[in-house]
């Protein structure tokens, strides 16, 4: 049965997808609502139905994207009683996410900037949680003796560098598939940090 | 003695300075030649006496940034006959490259989509050989039988993401030194890539 609700909710992911396509390749300055209207084939004030701007299109992007990655690497927790074996597999799920992702990784680096500063504190929070939840293993990690690094902010930035870098070189048509990147750059992340048995 | 050409060049040095606080601040596209100009004190038609346009100020930050990195990095490159041992001063020089480069590293990763295509060019050049200038430097750790990760790639990439996040979470004031830092990412890429006895 049609209805308007469902059709409503349509047009919004839509718009939220192509917005995200134009944002990623032109930047989020460089792209008005009238681009965005006219790759819908939609007018602008329709566009302006379901986000009130431009930056609020980027608030809901960059929300879903973060709210994404945080459910996915907190997901494996419960699996394992190894903390060594949980960290890798937060990783690996974070770098896999880059399958569905990748638009939203760069658009969080490279657009972050642009959101309101009541927006931008949610943004941030978010990743603060991100970045908690990497803390909070290695702690598990280092309390097993498992852990070889010693300052563990530098630790969960050096996973995250590495991380948020792979939508800038990742090619879907390349000759290395994402589950290969995902499982060597655990495996180097995973003999930087930890004591050689639990690798 | 006082001369035109040095006072030419020192003006073109502060509008470079001034434009790269504005830029790193507030984003590429949210800044205008008009603010810069006013951030100078100096009438817009002289700054663009000295810069054609905005984005040819964006090119000479990004470029002036990239030449000192690759000029670094490969710097190093003489010093030693242990392959392992050069990589480990590259990684060290490029991070500690960031405590006058930190402004220029958040443009390169923030703004480079604002080029227009000619320079993209040269800029994509110059990172491809920051890139390479790895690339090398693994090859010869690996025919030295150092190395234990198998993808050079996504190797290097792993160190250039390591790197070019430090910009995002290392404050001037914080608890950490830049040499902390350096240090400690130093050691969890060596570790992570080399065989023990190279670390």
């Amino acid at each position: 049965m049609y209805s308007k609700k469902n059709k409503n909710t349509s047009e919004k992911e839509k718009i939220i997808g192509v917005a995200k396509q134009l944002f990623a390749k032109k930047g989020f300055a460089a792209t008005s609502m009238r681009d965005i209207a006219a790759a819908m084939k939609m007018s602008i004030s329709t566009t302006y139905y379901y986000f009130k701007d431009k930056e609020n299109l980027l608030f809901t992007i960059l929300n879903d994207s973060g709210t994404k990655t945080l459910e996915r690497i907190t997901s494996v927790k419960g699996d394992s009683g190894d903390p060594a074996e949980v960290l890798k597999r937060m990783i690996t799920m974070h770098i896999v996410l880059m399958r569905t992702n990748a638009l939203g990784a760069k658009i969080f680096v490279e657009d972050t900037h642009n959101l309101s500063d009541d927006h931008w504190k949610i943004i941030y929070k978010q990743h603060r949680k991100i970045y908690e939840a990497y803390i909070q293993q290695l702690k598990e990690v280092q309390r097993a003796g498992m852990l070889t690094s010693k300052v563990l902010p530098i630790t969960a930035f050096a996973i995250l560098g590495m991380i948020n870098w792979v939508y800038r070189w990742y090619q879907e048509d390349g000759q290395l598939t994402l589950e290969e990147i995902a499982r060597e750059l655990t495996q180097i992340i995973s003999q930087g940090i930890l004591k050689p048995e639990n690798e």
